[in-house]
């Protein structure tokens, strides 16, 4: 059940460079709303529901992880580590992206293989070795038993069964709409507060322009063109200059990214370009969480994408503006999770 | 390291029966306040940094269990399994008690090995198959290359060398004090709203003291007499008639309770009389949650502890009972965890 981007834009070196050579290119702050559905309109209701399952670990087939375990809200919304811990104690391939501002990617997905959030969050409760339950089936079931999520799926979704497994990834979905991070130092300064910025990040700024980081890194989620919608992926070969060091070091070509979902051979080692926002707190790098730090991260995107060695200030003033990118993060209140009424559902 | 409750009340059955006789039982509300220990103030910064820590997986080997994995604030405080899973999907030999209202009880841990909260948070970081640090100095050092933590610690606790394995601990026990949940509808019936409680729940009330079950859970924590202090502990042996067919079913006996902490002959399968706020929570039920459900704990109680077979109808009318000691959540935020500035700590 694997999607396959409607349209999707995989750049090569030379659109890379066409795009640099393009000397209007302009930041943009984050909007305000991220795209909205029209088949999932956001309640807040539905916004309560989608927070209670996304922080509840009986999702998971033994009652140990939840979609916060992996995507944690109250840090960069992951997990610090390269690659993910699922149910009992497997590890996952790839490094877990953030879900703040994931609302406002075109594709889900190191290698875009859901076109929505809703289609996204039905993915890791039934992998095997991320919260391992059996088929949707069974989470209905295991939801069907908690009678106060039954009541607001009525309340929220309406009808007497309104228990599904859609209607659980839409909830889920909602919730992290709501989860998006304005007013970084970078939004300020393009609205007009010229000292938002320090010197390091003003010319971090400049340079991801004039080196060709924003070919790629652009819109105002730093991850495509805000021309973009919904389900249209934008990918991009990494390394696209094969051949250094660093291919090895952090093998970087052994996860074949979009191929594992189209088959086509142009798409070896294609990825969706990952958004910048709030990168400073999502180490480690890379679809495989191999880089530990964003210094690294940053010399080794400029040798294998667009085959510069940068200097050590070059590294230092990048990862200057990349912290200004670092948003407000809203207050939350906790979720009461619905109990089970004197029974256990697990073990 | 293991700590030996100074005075502890080791109940036999003959004392269960004197303290039965005692028509001048009276049932008590949950104090508005616990004990705050008076080397370990309470302050607005303390609690914060204690909600940071307390939810950071960073204080687990891997980062991936944090105090919360277990002592779950969204839910009931555990974590609805017979035993909990730590790092490398370990299962531990006991039932994850519940983190609301410890601050009332007056020894920690299934068998009060630790004295105060303080005692108790410094355990699971460095047991292997929980958390698994290494040993304290490991947990300081990672808390150290957190800039976020270590301005806290030195604004909290003052001085330099403030990120201190002692200091870990008095922050988190500092938040724990705060998990505490007043007005339940037994509370409010105490306080003179006759209504509060169903009719089933008081018959429940009536049958809890006249069964004998209010023999060990009394005091307003249904977990000892109020007038014991922090340190002394109130255990009893489980079960008390040994013999019956729940012995095996339930493996009551294979763990020796007190008796791994003090080596007593006396001390084999006595266990800290646990709370009843919130039991309808917390299921599975006893040390090694065998039991599912609150009915059948009720039910097995009754013949172990009181050689009494209850009737469905009064296990029924004892479980309302105690869904009444269901208290009122705080509403809590999210902490936010200071990051890493571009690092990663763990893997």
């Amino acid at each position: 059940m694997k999607y396959i981007p409607k349209a999707y834009f995989a750049l090569t070196c030379a659109t890379i460079f066409a795009i640099v050579s393009n000397t209007s290119f302009a930041f943009e702050a984050l909007p305000a709303v991220p795209p909205i559905p029209k088949d999932n309109p956001m309640t807040p209701e539905k916004i309560e529901l989608g927070k209670q399952l996304f922080f509840d670990p009986r999702l998971s087939k033994d009652g140990t992880v939840s979609c916060n375990s992996c995507h944690n809200v109250m840090a960069g919304g992951t997990d610090s580590r390269s690659v993910s811990v699922g149910v009992d104690a497997q590890k996952g391939g790839r490094s877990a992206p953030t879900v703040w501002n994931a609302a406002y990617l075109t594709v889900q997905f190191w290698d875009g293989r859901a076109a929505t959030l809703e289609d996204q969050a039905k993915g890791p409760i039934l992998n095997p070795i991320e919260m391992g339950m059996p088929d949707e089936a069974s989470v209905v079931k295991r939801i069907k038993e908690i009678p106060g999520y039954v009541t607001q799926f009525e309340k929220v979704f309406g009808g007497k069964d309104s228990v599904t497994y859609d209607n659980i990834a839409k909830a889920i979905a909602s919730f992290e709409r709501m989860l998006i991070t304005p007013n970084s130092a970078f939004d300020r300064y393009i609205k007009g507060d010229k000292g938002a910025l320090s010197k390091e990040a003003n010319r971090g700024m400049k340079l991801v322009e004039s080196v060709g980081c924003t070919g790629c890194h652009t819109g105002p989620n730093f991850a495509g063109p805000a021309s973009l919608s919904i389900g249209e992926g934008f990918f991009q070969k990494f390394p696209a200059f094969p051949g250094s060091k660093y291919d090895k070091k952090h093998a970087l070509m052994a996860d074949l990214g979009l191929y594992s979902v189209t088959n086509k051979k142009a798409d070896k080692n294609m990825w969706r370009v990952p958004t910048w926002r709030n990168v400073a707190l999502t180490a480690p790098y890379f679809h495989n969480g191999s880089v530990p730090t964003l210094g690294e991260a940053v010399r080794v995107m400029g040798k294998t994408q667009l085959n510069k060695e940068l200097s050590d200030k070059e590294v230092t003033d990048i990862v200057a503006f990349l912290n200004s990118l670092t948003g407000e993060f809203p207050e939350i209140t906790f979720p009461r999770l619905p109990d089970t009424l004197n029974i256990s559902l697990v073990d």
